[in-house]
């Protein structure tokens, strides 16, 4: 277990936290994963703490995430979604917050469409915030579970191969992934087709590659992203078949990877479109422990959190 | 209390149950009965225990019975609606199921529009699986609830004469329902108007009759089932008040039937179409004990699948 | 503490409570308000009850305060809304309620868009119900919060002079707070624009006033109503800034008021419209005390029902 104390109390994304930081929430989430394999998955850890899970957008995987985390932890939670809250009343989204946090919630979960929301609320309320995704700037629990799967499979991630391939410049996780990735010391190349890369690619920190081929080139690790087919970049790419024929992962073309790579997916995944289904489901996936581990690493950044926000109060 | 060992991990339909594993079914639920009369109607049997509600259809009454059962057997869980989840974002049934499955539950209580849909899960997943109703095909928990209710009310279920009448070709309820009163030795009658009734009737496996008089003559029980206005039955007849006239069930009509006859009905009523407000508040009526015993039978089905499947494990 | 046995088993307005059970409540949520304050913000009170949140129309702030509070009590609460329930089936509201009825819950919460619907309710089942807004009539934890923080702040209620004033007509909340208030021993007084006052405000027995100015001269509380820009009340006025200009509290028309005056609102407010921004955060601003007393107050309300309805039993 890391030497590191733990003093942060929100996790608004990966820019801010240190590699020693990263690794701490690792270590923490191994203790956690062991708990779903118990016949008594839950500890008492939160116990009469209050998390309030604040989605405006949908995501029945990341809450849901969130939602066992939390249970998991023996937190009491409460859900809101867009639809039948206040902000459909005009209200502004701080006088939103500003009033759960008059109910005293420990920590907050919040996903919001606009980039930097959770770092705002962040200073305006109490209560630890944990950004559960902004727009396409930071998702910081997917990056860890991500980092986290990756050590538990290689052992470490210094020095390993990255390659993240597919729609980058529309893509909740590629950001945090790359900065996540880069502090414990991997290679990130990140390749798609020029119309779904960012204006300047380079700027995301990784080495920058223009075809599948060369991105996966002797790599240990491969994330592939979701075509976002239900935002903007529906009129980026010409079609599915074409974007498959160019982008998608087959396991043919995975030969030009390391014998050992593991394939990595945040889902929900595009079956035949970024991926084909013999590889999500052939033996060099982990698409499924990620979701696993997801759980762990949301169970051990809420416990972290919590450690610090404690004593605080907020009422 | 049933000798018969329980060893089964899914509640699919009443189709793959033997006649001794509904009877133990039942015999469960008793001791589960008295829990909500109970100053603290809880019981810490499924503690820790991860249980996911993911339907597919709304459903208050059904999706709130399990919701109940499950919080008064102390398990935790999480809810999954159709809005708001990845299908939305076109990801196969399947693998937003095994992502579910990844964060390791114990069970999943599924409701599907179509056929056979928990079928196919039950076989990739490794917690257990309730079906909740998938479309016409079964919804082995009201079966099983109902047969607990006639039991209570009458001692027994062999040799009662039980009638069910109304919308049967559109009915959710039906087929489970004459599988398992058929199991336990009751003679059962269908009857509907033609245009409301399957095109083989006697492939139900029950005797067939075309009007209510005829089936509800000397009946012990009688079921009458809801006309599905919001589906394609709307077209099948010609109004409510025909409908009313001629498959109504009224106190006068009753009169045919056995002296202490009971009426039962699996909810929502529509008042005035198949069934009169007399008979629905009349003292003949059980309607409200089949919600009551819903919960204990959903904790007893509950508490039984979860005692076969702990110890698996799925993370 | 009140010397007042409780003895009343469902909320429905603050026109049935006597002086002496408001008292009651007010002294009963003291004792929960340090709750939201402990690192374990949970009470073992109401362990094992059920507690069933009937929202037919959209709510965070009343729905969340009542989850809160449920969970800080560590009742089980399962929650309802008009979208996914019977209703939309066609069901009778009646229908809807018996059947959540014959699961045995110990309360019921139920907010309605029509006036009296919680109070038949109350009349046919046997669970505790707790009004949570009908429409315009009553609203009474509202009011109970409102009192609750003005008895903080002021160290009574009897001889304070309070302004209520904006949308009247309209208004979720007025009614229960005047009834209220009045029962207390305060002065109220109601303003606003013509076309939102109803026909004949000096029914609802407070002082009426046809200017913010004239409301608020000397007032010791100001509670700034919602305007209620959803609900007909559109038509009803000619511009947000002509109603700013009129009846919005700003710094300076605060001046007339009593030097230590606090402000209050329900919300969600409508910041420009009913109030300026310099105000609902200044220091006169009660309004997150109001939403984090509502915690404390529906704490008590919970308790105080539940004790009375406890071994009625219902299934």
């Amino acid at each position: 277990m890391s030497e590191h104390k733990w003093q942060r109390g929100d996790l608004l994304g990966v820019a801010e936290l240190s590699t020693e930081e990263i690794v701490h929430v690792l270590d923490t989430a191994e203790s956690f994963v062991e708990v779903a394999a118990r016949p008594i998955k839950k500890v008492p850890t939160l116990r009469g703490k209050t998390v309030i899970n604040l989605f405006f957008e949908a995501s029945t995987r990341t809450r849901s995430s969130f939602e066992i985390a939390e249970k998991r932890l023996s937190a009491d939670n409460v859900n809101f979604s867009t639809s039948g809250s206040s902000l459909s009343k005009g209200e502004t989204l701080l006088d939103t917050t500003r009033n759960l946090e008059a109910m005293a919630p420990d920590l907050v979960v919040i996903r919001h469409a606009h980039p930097r929301v959770p770092h705002g609320l962040a200073e305006r309320v109490g209560a630890g915030v944990v950004n559960a995704g902004d727009g396409a700037h930071e998702h910081p629990t997917q990056a860890l579970l991500d980092a986290f799967t990756i050590r538990r499979h290689k052992g470490r991630v210094e020095g390993l191969r990255v390659a993240i391939v597919g729609d980058v410049a529309h893509s909740r996780v590629v950001r945090s992934n790359v900065l996540c990735l880069r502090k414990l010391g991997a290679e990130v190349t990140i390749a798609g087709p020029r119309t779904m890369m960012p204006e300047q690619p380079e700027a995301l920190g990784a080495r920058v590659a223009w075809s599948l081929e060369e991105a996966i080139a002797g790599a240990d690790v491969i994330m592939m992203l979701r075509v976002q087919l239900e935002r903007q970049a529906r009129a980026s790419f010409p079609s599915e078949r074409e974007y498959f024929e160019f982008f998608g992962l087959t396991a043919g073309r995975l030969q030009a990877a390391a014998d050992d790579a593991i394939i990595m997916h945040p889902g929900p995944m595009n079956r035949g479109i970024e991926i084909a289904s013999e590889v999500a489901d052939g033996p060099w996936s982990v698409i499924l422990e990620q979701v696993a581990n997801g759980v762990a690493v949301r169970m051990a950044v809420l416990y972290l959190l919590a450690g610090v926000k404690s004593g605080e109060g907020s009422a």
